[in-house]
Order: structure tokens, then C-alpha cells, then sequence
């Protein structure tokens, strides 16, 4: 396993990786590049362990529901880069599982990929979301032909690929791009049925960055985005070799919507897991700030407090139905498609109204509350002090922290983030949609339907 | 164990009973309340086991989980009044563990009763609703002092009571009235916090029926009503005589409340599982409907229907995690209350919408398709079936029975009584509000939030 | 104009109409259908003035913002036929107006039409809704081409038609059909655009009516359904012949959807003030049994029907809005488009909604409320209005009779076919989002974004 | 009246302002403040006329709907400063005409103000929310006699007034400070009765700066927010003189709320009027985006831009409503309270709905696209332009452009200050609630119901 400066160390690789229209020569100190890589250092630190067997938590596979749900906790704790590297090596054993009796030698070739990640103890990223031109057509019929990432070029030992993957989180620090087909792909688009593995610093790999870190001078007015953001990276394959033995999938067009849809379960069940937590967090924050106010009591807050606790119970219980109800193969526990996208889709759907129902109660100080240096300032310090606080034992400064943590969480750039994330992650609702009807049952429901009816299914 | 026909002749006690302006001398024979009673009796017949150690499934002790699971689709197969008996064998039960320290002679004297009940196989249907009078006083301050069920009179081998309890399922059909205290009481109502077991032909019970039975002189056009309805009973205790050993609770007002509680666990859990049921159906009409118009791939159409997909997964998703999740104790097996409450409420707050989408996706048919008469009439039957039918393979008779199917389950008095249902049993959305938020773990929600604010809490 | 006496008479025409298997022979003493043609009647003696060039009120046209707000309340009052043919003289004339140009011969039919159904004082229906058979094909595509309405044969005076109109509320009741094509037609589908008013007792009409009305045998617990019940047609045009001057389009397919169009601003003009006068209803019902039952203070209570108050207004604020701007031309006032079909289908979309807020205050009684001919019962008539009856001043039959009515209007056969036709009239929700966006200034609010964005048009 | 170069001027006044804890010694100079200032200055020289007599086209008073009107797309093309100046002479002018006839020198005293304002040209804004300690207690009750401003000394010549006025937009940038009670106030609460004039650089007037001001580097990347922030002021009196003249209320509990009740009217009608015109940018943002992905025709994204359609329809629909349905008095025609509170209302609580269907419609790159910097780079700026392009003719900087202002409209600082506005402005949802109650004609509504249920006022 690595060590935290061993991670640091390993970035300093000649990636091509771009912060605002300047490249960005050294991650490690750039001001804010620089502290996303000491995060992830952190989380090298927190799992590791020595000897040369040693497996990271969030690299290893579960067995069973209950190593299945002792993992979550653990993605939580994690920073974004190694949750998102559990999510990828899940995601490969998903497709080893489902491909394995039609491609084995991918099934193969993906087994031991995953082997050799866990020993080098490595950061994955997805990279699904590509640039896509005009939606309405297929790949093989855009205007641009690179629109989606295929290969331009084939050698003996590997081959070229060129396109962009976009919403890449944490791509400029991590040390591998699970490349994947975005969706399915038909007869004549065998060049876009392109799954790999690229490492970072393959010649022809640019990444363009963009954070909804805060760029406000004091950091302490930002408590929670301050401290977990981490940037964003537009991926740009420019005829970029991937060798034989990193590639996945190459031309097989039946089998390129598994990747996606392997993904789809894992970034669903995190996305689900996320909301759950982030749920518990929203609802907190309305009682803390019912209770500053001195409104804890009153009924119109009580009754939105527990339309938020309802929705938090019932994206918790999607997230255990899921668990509860997970798949167990040979090679690893695989949560239930249909109570994690029907969960995922609902939790989506409703953040919004959640987050309205905690503006509604905390009031405007969510936007006006003064910052820290104002409570510094040896004129303003006292006065706000004093008309922050509400009563004894409810202190200004105190108050004023709680609203500016509900603002970065919810009404500023990170809270914009989150609010597009949570629909976007996995797809767009639409795309939840779809898959959650691809695992409902409609067959069975309409046997009940015509059983209530009374209509023999002959009569039909 | 009783056969239908033993249970039958169990209806001829001289209850008291009254249906439209008139005395019921004869149940088994009534028009409307005699197919009630067949019904009932068709249930015995059906979990009919000889010997005189049999215990009915629906009266047996789920002891795990796997057994609370699989009491469910029992419940859903049987007549409604079985069922009730089923959730007032379990609130008995539940109140034996819960009072089972403090008041160890009623526990005793419930587990008694519960044995015996089993051993007579009869059914038990639950009293909770008083008539209340003016909801914003309580028992002891209202205008009539009869408003809640009280004792009106003490003697050496029992009480007598008077009261009224409301909305009571099934009452004129069953044998025994479970009757506990409505809720919470406080000292000085203590001749308020009664519970007990009443016969239902004691005297002084008088019971007035109401129904949703379809009035319509051809039932043909309500398929699913006019199969399964069962009639409501406004049940009267004028000054009725309860002895001793059938008293659960007598005045111990600090107790009154854990009946009601655990019977709202129970109903609830029963009105859970019905609507995850439900939702399927509605789900199944719609495909079918769709399908039977030719709109089954209009996108419109499919988005409406994976909505109620969504709704109908997240109910399921709720009972799986109740039952996942279940309290397993030496007594029994009992759902856990947080999600139980929370699917509950979420299931009856959107079953409007999802009826609506039903309703939009299928049309005005499903109020005027013509009757099955009027597709015997010679004229007019071979007009209607070639208008009603859309296609080759969709026949005009078989589309109207669905529109006739929707009807009678969503617009019309069994409709109607169903959306009411799942609104008040259990008690209406804001009770299950408040049950929600008491089992839900504010205090961990306001230490995440801390947390995320990266506030310590000795800060606060 | 006609006297109610005269109406009576006027339906004994040798129309052909059945009712639940059995052909009508005669309307005016039949036990359900005879009650529907009392009410039209008591409308023809409401409105009566003597005097040959004296017209309805209800058949005159409005010709500027305030006459069309008049009209309003009229149609409330009035029975459902009337209301209906209210509509259908202004669909014609709106029609009138938009073919005027292009289609002078029919357009000055239809005034030629309409000036003789004034004079003659009669009852017009709207027939648009065809079978349909499979929605996914155009008329020239079905299995049976009559599922559409067309021309199947031509004579030099007339023309004879076939198919089946459906929903046609009141057909058995009016003199006249305003049959009408049920959407746009293209090329080739020319025998499918036929307009024309067919007189009901036409040979080949054949009209099979279903109804709501409470087929209960105590009618005083249906306070609203009984008194204002209507039977729906299903009309069938088996072979009938048309007169060349009753023919308002024939085979002019460019111009078929303008007949649909302005049926349907007429119909959603209906829908919304209808809906609005229910949302007040139902906001009042909702503050009455609140008062009876002791909860008007409670501030769930109170917040529900605020959530009530605030939906009757919108609905109310939309109808103001289509009013204050309507289109005055030379032969009428014409409400805005835009204003009436986005309130009609907010209204539509949120009525189920409000239905389970009147439910979620009530409490079951709603379902459970002792009928009439109980309070009569000399046993039990005295306990239940005991029991029924709150506080002081709020008797027990009163209640009873708020929940009889709140039943009927919202959770019994009528509730159902108001939940239903809400949603289907005009069109179901799909319709009206297309009209809605049809009508909306896309233009307009794309610079709008430009503007706010910073952006040239020229750039883009 | 004034020019930009005389407002400016009159800025440098030795207004006590602070922003993020240091002292703003000059305005105009301000990095941040500036800008704000010379967006005020802008306005003056747009409204300029010369003359002794003229008046601001914002200041002065409409006297008929058409008027009324005409004034709202001043307010949307001005700066927030001076649209709050006209909130403020209305609400002054709202106020006269309904306590002239009790208070009739206070309202002579406020006409004077206003024509002075006039005359003078100045900038007024409204502090109403005082800090208010705990919320569950009134004024007198407070641990803090200070939570609600009172006056804390009486001088021959005037009053002495302390408290803090919270989340006043634009103070720093103003002349004059219109400050009332934030509420009703009971007998006893006298001293909190306290409604006045007070110039902004009043000794002991201090006032705290926040801003969602874009802090990052390149302001290009936000197209909306660099040009219209305006920073909130939380303005702190401590212990600041008034004279006489410029005291409107001082001590007449009773009509204290006439003051906060007349500023709510006239803020909701400038944010239902706001939210109506973003709304249309929201659809039109909705639009663009949707072309420029080639999805404009999906039937489900046609869908979500229908409800948006609906949505923005439903708030100009209310608005229409409420100026159509204005009272025009001697003084002023004042917009319906009715239809201005539930528009607003409705505006406010399906905001964060629209947002989310334009998030859901757009996708990642929301959150994602490249800055205005990196389409410069000379590496990184062609590939961008080539992959965020979609098509021929859509141009990838526009696009990326698109996506900064909708990320910046509603998913950063900007976009959450908007939610929490909306929802807050003229007070949280529940505030509207109430008022909508308020002037809802519930009477009527009973009426109604009991009418439809076929119930005799008299019965009842």
C-alpha cells in the first residue's frame, strides 16, 4: 500500500492538467489544487497498512449484505477520490460477473486489473459522460465524429483512441481513467465499443479543471466545502495508446452497455448512500437552527421538520431494502438494482423541496449572517455578538456559524454543486427512470391487475 | 378450529345490529350482509384444520422476520375481518411485552385471553375511535362525558361501560370487540383509560352498519367490490356489563396510551403492505389499459407509469426495511415502527397522484363504458364490443371490464372509500407525522450536522 | 323559446337510447333518466321569456370581457345540458370567426345555424371524442376505419356517417348533435373531416347511456349527486344521414383540428371556472367540518386548508387572467388561450390533491357517517345523534349530513366521476400541455435568457 | 433630481460602513462595493430630467391599473436600490390612506416625506426584520430588551431608537432608512412601536456588508451576478437619535402592523413580479439549452419545459389577477392583496421544482464547463471549443456560456441567495400563508359548501 507522501510523490508524473487557463506545474502546491492532493495523501494515511498483501478497505470486494453495508460508512468518511475508486473496481467485477460467460477472456483480463490495483494500491476514476454533439443522433452520425471516444487508430500492441469524458471528478489526481462507452452501442459503431484502462499521464491525455471550491479570501466563512472539494476534470483523450493488456472491451457492441450499467449501480447505490447521510445532515441542521431561533416548538416548523424526516427515512429505507434484498455471486455482493435506482430517483427528485423546507425555516440570516472577521472586527465584534445571539445560551458567533454552514451546504457554490449532482449522478432522472422500470416486475403487476378484475388471462 | 358453517351459526346470538333504518334479524340471509358473512365463513373453511391443538395461521405468533414476512400476502388472501382479527391477536401481544413489567397481572391475563382466542378460533375486530366530541378537549372536558368510552359503573365482577367507537370493520361480523382507550390519558381520567374484550351480543351493544357495497342492481359492473365488501360498524356501548377477566387495563391512565400505539403499529404495518399490494395493481392497470388503447410506448405514457413504478418500489422498499429491521423479542416479532410509519405515510400521501395518473393515462372510459347488459342487449352488444375494442386482439368486452375494474377500485363508492382509508387508518397524515418523528434519531441528525459544520458541540 | 312542458314533449321523438340493457321508451317517467329531464326542464321554465326574438341568456353571445364574466355564473345554475349547449354555440362561433376567411360558405352556415338554435331555443351537445381503436394510428390506419367518424356515403342532399362519439354527457337528453372531428386530419384522411349537427332521433342513432347517479334506495344521503346527476352517451352513428345545410365541414382536412380547438378553449373555459367554484366548495367544506369536529384552531389544521385557500386562488386568479384578456372580435368575446388552458390544468393536476386534504381533516366519518333513515330508527336514531353530535350547538344530524355531502361530492360514485372528468375534460393533462406551450411566448422567453446572459443574439 | 456624478458624491457622507471587518472608507473606490455604487449612478443618469419639478418615473405614485403596470418593467430594469425606493413610497403612501382617518397628522407628516423624497431624489431602503431574539417570545419578553429595535430615550426634539434591522439589501448604498416595526405589537410593547426616517450617516448607525458577489478571479464566468449584486446591510442602531419630523408611529400599538402589512404587500408584488419574469428566463434558459443539446424535441425534456411553461403561465396568471383586480383610491391604486400573497406564495414554494427540471434538462456541464480562460489557452481552448461544441452551428463557447449563466443564476452564490429569497422575501412561506388566509373570503366559501350539501344556514 502507499503512504500518503508516497501518493503525493506519485502525482509528479508530467500529467498534462490545466486550472484556469494556465497548466499547472506542480498539483501538490498549487493553492487550490494543492490542498484536494493533501486530502486524498490523508486518506492514504487513515487506510494504511504494511506488509505486501495488505488490501485497502475500500479496494477490497464484499462477500455478503453485511460487508456490503459496513462499506458504506467507510466511502463517507472517505475523501471523493477514494470512494470513487471503490466505485470502479465494483463496477469491473460487476461486468467480469455479467460478461463472464461471453467475453471470459475481458472477464479475465478485468480480474486481473482489479488484482494488481488493489496490490499497487492505486486512485481510479470513472470516465463514462462523453462530449455526446448533438444528442438526438447516434454516435456514428454526428457532425463531429470524436463527439464520443473511439478508436482512431489500431496497433499490433494497443490502440489509439481520441474524445472527451466530462464531469471527471478528481481525474487530475488520481493515476488511472476507467475509460467506458457511455451507452449501447449498435451494429456499425464498433469503433465507439471501447472500454480501458488509461493511465493518467499517457502522452495525449489533457485534463481541464473546474471546482465549486471556495475562492472567497476566508476560508472559515466556507466550513464544509473548504474542506472536502475537489475539482472536476473535462478529460481529453488526443489520440492517446492504450496497450492490449488494459483494454476491456474493443468492438463488442452487444456487450458496451454493461460498463454503463455496472456503473450505474455502483454510482446509484453511492449517490443513494450519499442523500441518506446527507438527508440525516439536512434535518439537523433544521432542528439546530429551529432551536437557535427558538422556533423548535411551533407547529408549522415541527410538521416541515418531519416532512424532512420522512424523506430521510425513506431514502434510508431504499439503501437498506437494497442491501437486504443484494445479489451474492462468487464474485462479490451486488446491491438490488430496483430499490437502489427507485431509491436514488426519489432521493433526487425531492433534495430541492427538502432544502426549501430548510430555508423556509431558518430565514434570511442563511445569506446575511456576518462573516467570522466581522465577529473579529473590535467595533461590530460585540454588536453582532449581541444580535446574532437569541437568547441565553444561544451565542452569536455561534448562530452565525450554523448559517454559514447551511449556506455553503446549500446556498452557494458547493450547494449548487450538490443540487446538480444529486440529479445528474448516474444519469439524469429520466435515465433513473428508465432503469427502474427495466427491473420492475410490470409482468406480475399485471397478473394482479387482472386477478383484481376478475379477468382470467384467457378472456384477454 | 370452526368451519364456515359452524361460524355461521355463531352469528345467531342476538347481537344487535342495524343496517339503513332497520334491525338485522337474520345476518346470514341479509342481502347485503349475508354475502359478508359467506365470506367469512369461506376464510374458515379455507385455514380449516382438525384436531383440537390447531391454531389458525392468521391467530399464530410470527417469531422472526422470515415469519413476519410471510404472514403478509395470508393477510392480503383473506377476508378483511380475519385480518383485523390477525392485528388484534399482535397489538394484544405487543401490549403483553410492553406492560409486561409494570403491570405483569393484565400481561398475564392478555397472554390468557390471546390462547383463548386462538384455541376458539374466533375473530376479534379492534374498537379504538370514540366519538370525541370536540377534539380540543380532552375526555374530561367535553360537553357529553360519553364522547370518549368510559365506566360508568363498578361492581365486584366487573364494569360497565358506555361509549360510542367509530369506523369499527366488520363488527357486526366478528365475536369479540377488542376495545381500548383512543390515546393518551392523563391522571383524573381514569375511568377513561378502560380496555377490555366485549362480546358482541352482550347487552347494551348496539351496532349501526354502513357500507360501500355497490347498491347497483348489476353487480357484474363492480367487479372487485362487490367480492370483497365488508361493512363498517358505528358501534354503540350503552352501558354494556365487562367482567373482570376480560379487563386489559382499568384506570392505570400512564398505560392508556400503549394500546393505542401498538395498535397503530399493527394497522399500520396492515395498511403498509396493503398499499405496496395496491400499488402494483394500479401499476398493472395502467400497463394494461395502455397497452389495450395502444399507447403503451407513448413516452408520455410510460414516464406517468414509471412514476407509479417508483411510488409502488419505495412502499416495498419501506415494508422491506421494516421487516428487515424487525424487534425480535421473546414474545414475538415486531415490525420496526420507523419505517413502518414512514411508508405508510408516504404511501397514503401519494395515492391521489398515482390514482390521477391512472386516471389520465386511461381515459373517460373508465366512467362510461357501458355495462355488461349492455353488451348482451342484441342491438346495442354488437355495436359496443366493435367501438370499445381498439384492435385485432384487444375485444370490446374485455377493455370495458378493465375500464368497470378501475372504476369500481378508483372512482366510485369503494373508490372512494379507499382513498379515505388509506388516509385515516391508523389515524390521519399527521398522526403518523408524529409517530415518525418520535422513533426517528434527531439527536445523531443534529451531531451530523455538527459535525459537517465542524462545530463541537461544547462550542454550541 | 320552449317552456319547460314543451321540452318534456319535445323528447318524445322516437330517439333511440337504452339505459343498462333495455331500450328507453320513454324518457320523462323513466325511474333515473326521468329525474335528468325534469332538471333541463325546470331550466327551460328558469331562463323562459315569451316573445318570438326572445333568446336565452345562456344561447346569446358575449361581446366584451364583462358579458363573458356574466355568462359565469349562469352556467353554475344552470343544469349541465344547457351549460353544455352554452358551449357549443360558442364553439361554433368561435369557429365561425377562425375559418371566416378561408371557408366563407361554413362559416356563414354556422351563423345561419346557430341564429336558428337561438330562435328555436334547443338543447345542443358536443360529440368529439371518437373510439379511437388504437391511439398509436391515424384514422386511415385502423383495423376498423369506423373508429374514427366519417363519410361512407354521399348523396346529393347529405351525406351518411358511421362511428361512435363517447363521453357524450347528456345525449339522450338534448335535440341536436354537434358532431365535430376529434383532431387534426391530414391528406388522404379527408372522409374523417366531417362537421355537422345531427338531429338526435336521426334514424341510425343509438345512444347507450351510464350515469353516477346514486343507485342507493335512500337518495337523502347523495345531498348532491341525486339532484344533479346526468347520464353520458355513448353515441353510435350507425349509418345516419346528414342534410347538405347542417354540414359545416366535408372533407377539408387542413381545417378539421380548428372545430377541436375551439371546443376545447370553450371546454377548458368550463373546466376552470367549474373548478374554481369547486375549490371554494371545497375549502368551505373543509372549514365547516373542521368547526364541527372542534379542530378549526389547530394548526395543522389551519395550514391545509391555507395549502386549500391558496390552490382556489390561483385556479380563481387564471380564470381573472383569461377574462381581463380576452380577444373582443366582431362576433365575440373569446377568453385567452394561454390563461385558460395552463389554469385548467393546474386546476386538474391539483385537484386530488385538495380532495385528500378535505379528507385528512374530516376523519373517517366521511365513509362511516350513519345515514338518514338511522337518525329516523326510533333505537338508535337518539344515540346517534348523541354520538355524532360534538359540542353544544353542533348537532349530530348536521354533522352527519356535512359528511354525506363530503362523501358524495369527493369519495362515492360522483367523487369518482368528478376525479375522472377534472382530469379527462378538454382533453387529459397531455392535451393541455401542448395547448398550453402551443400558446406560451417561446420566442420571447429565449431572448429573455439571452438578455440575462449576457449574450448577443448574433453570437449564438 | 439627481445625476450619477451627484449620487456619488452624496455617498461620501461618513456613513459608519463595514465589509468583511474592515471599515469602508470609500464607497466608490470599494473593489467590491464600488461596482454597486456605479450601478446606482447608472440609474440616476437613465432617470434623469432636469427641472425643479421633475420626478423619478420610480418615485412617483400610479393612480390606475394601467399605471400600476406600467411601473413593473421599470422595477426589472433598474437597479434593486431604486426598486426598493418605489417599494418604499408606496408602502409610506399604502400606509397613509389606511391610518388617515385615526392618525391624521402622522399621515400628513408622511406625505410631506414623500414629497420630499420626491423632490429630493433620493435612495430609501425598508428595514423591517429585527434581530429578534428568541422568535417564540414577544418583544417585551426577551432576554435582550434589544432584539426588537425600541426607542430607549425621548428627547423634546425627538426620539433615541436602538435594535439592528437584518438583511437590508442595499443600505450601504442609500440615503435614507425607512424603519418600522416588524410586527403587531400589544399594550406595554409602546416602546416598540417606533416607525421612522433615519439618514444613513446618523451618528451611531453601522451597518455590516455581506454580498454573493463573485469572488473568483475571472468575472466573465459570471455573466448574471458581477452585474446586479448589491451588497445586504445588517444595519445596527445603536442608539441613534430621530427627530420629530421624521417619526411616523411612535407608540400606537395598534397600528404598528399596518406598517409591516403594507410593505408586504408591495414586496411580494415586487416578488411576484420578479419570479414572473424569471420564470420566462428560466423556460427560455431551459429552451436554449435543450436546442443547443439537440434535445429539443425529446418528448420527455418537451415535457419539463411544459411544466415550467405552466409554472411561469400560473405566476403571471396571479399577477394579472392582482393588478386587474387593484384598488384604486385618492391616493393611489394599491394591487389585490388576495391574488398578490397567493402568487407570490405559489411563486415562492415551486421555485426550487423549476430549478430542478432546468438542472435536470441541462446535465453536468452546468457545474462543468470550462471558463472564458481556458477557451483562451491555446492547447486547452481549441479542443474545448471542438467538444463542447454539438453540432454545426452550435458553437462550444456559446454553449459553455449558456451553461455559466444558468450555473450562476442557479447553482453558486447567486443562485442560492435566489433561493433563499424568494422563499424569505416578504417573509417565509408560512407568513404567506396567513395572509392569503387573511384575505380569502372564507364566509363565502361556507356559504358555498353548505349550498352544495343542500344544508339551511338555519339547520346548521
Amino acid at each position: 500500500m502507499m503512504t500518503g507522501e508516497q501518493y503525493k510523490k506519485s502525482l509528479n508524473d508530467n500529467r498534462e492538467t490545466f486550472f484556469e487557463g494556465e497548466r499547472v506545474r506542480d498539483l501538490v502546491t498549487h493553492p487550490v489544487l494543492g490542498p484536494c492532493a493533501a486530502r486524498v495523501a490523508q486518506g492514504y494515511d487513515h487506510w494504511y497498512s504494511p506488509g505486501s498483501d495488505a488490501v485497502s478497505p475500500l479496494m477490497a470486494i464484499p462477500h455478503s449484505s453485511q460487508e456490503l453495508k459496513e462499506r458504506i460508512p467507510l466511502q463517507h468518511e472517505s475523501d471523493i477520490v477514494s470512494a470513487v475508486t471503490y466505485q470502479s473496481i465494483m463496477t469491473l467485477t460487476t461486468v467480469a460477473t455479467r460478461i463472464g460467460d461471453a467475453l471470459p477472456q475481458y472477464a479475465e483480463r478485468i480480474r486481473s486489473y482489479v488484482r494488481g490495483a488493489q496490490h499497487r494500491d492505486i486512485r481510479i476514476v470513472e470516465c463514462i459522460t462523453d462530449a455526446k454533439g448533438d444528442r438526438s443522433r447516434p454516435p456514428g452520425k454526428q457532425d463531429d465524429p470524436d463527439a464520443y471516444t473511439h478508436v482512431v487508430d489500431r496497433r499490433k500492441d494497443g490502440v489509439v483512441i481520441r474524445g472527451a469524458k466530462l464531469h471527471i471528478t478528481g481525474a487530475s489526481l488520481c493515476h488511472e481513467l476507467m475509460t467506458i462507452p457511455t451507452k449501447a452501442m449498435k451494429p456499425g459503431e464498433e469503433s465507439y465499443a471501447i472500454a480501458c484502462a488509461v493511465l493518467v499521464n499517457s502522452p495525449g491525455v489533457k485534463i481541464v479543471d473546474t471546482t465549486y471550491a471556495p475562492r472567497h479570501p476566508d476560508a472559515r466563512n466556507f466550513p464544509v466545502s473548504s474542506k472536502i472539494h475537489m475539482p472536476e476534470g473535462f478529460v481529453i483523450f488526443d489520440d492517446v495508446f492504450v496497450p492490449n493488456e488494459r483494454i476491456f472491451l474493443d468492438g463488442e457492441v452487444t456487450y458496451a452497455a454493461i460498463f454503463a450499467h455496472s456503473l450505474g449501480l455502483w454510482e446509484r447505490l453511492g449517490g443513494l448512500s450519499g442523500m441518506a447521510e446527507e438527508a440525516d445532515q439536512l434535518v439537523g441542521f433544521a432542528q439546530l437552527i429551529a432551536e437557535a431561533n427558538g422556533l423548535a416548538r411551533e407547529s408549522h416548523i415541527k410538521e416541515k421538520i418531519s416532512e424532512m424526516i420522512i424523506h430521510a427515512t425513506l431514502v434510508r429505507a431504499s439503501l437498506e431494502a437494497a442491501i437486504a434484498n443484494c445479489q451474492v455471486t462468487s464474485e462479490g455482493a451486488f446491491p438490488d438494482e430496483l430499490y437502489t435506482n427507485a431509491g436514488k430517483y426519489h432521493a433526487a427528485a425531492n433534495y430541492n423541496s427538502m432544502v426549501r423546507h430548510l430555508h423556509d425555516i431558518s430565514g434570511g440570516s442563511i445569506l446575511t449572517a456576518p462573516g467570522i472577521a466581522d465577529f473579529e472586527n473590535e467595533v461590530t465584534g460585540p454588536l453582532l455578538r449581541k444580535y446574532m445571539g437569541t437568547m441565553t445560551g444561544v451565542d452569536g458567533e455561534y448562530r452565525a456559524r450554523l448559517f454559514h454552514a447551511i449556506r455553503d451546504l446549500t446556498a452557494d457554490s458547493y450547494g449548487g454543486w450538490k443540487a446538480v449532482t444529486n440529479v445528474q449522478a448516474g444519469g439524469g432522472l429520466y435515465a433513473q427512470r428508465i432503469v427502474t422500470r427495466k427491473y420492475y416486475d410490470l409482468k406480475s403487476a399485471k397478473e394482479k391487475a387482472l386477478h383484481t378484475a376478475g379477468i382470467k388471462t384467457a378472456e384477454k
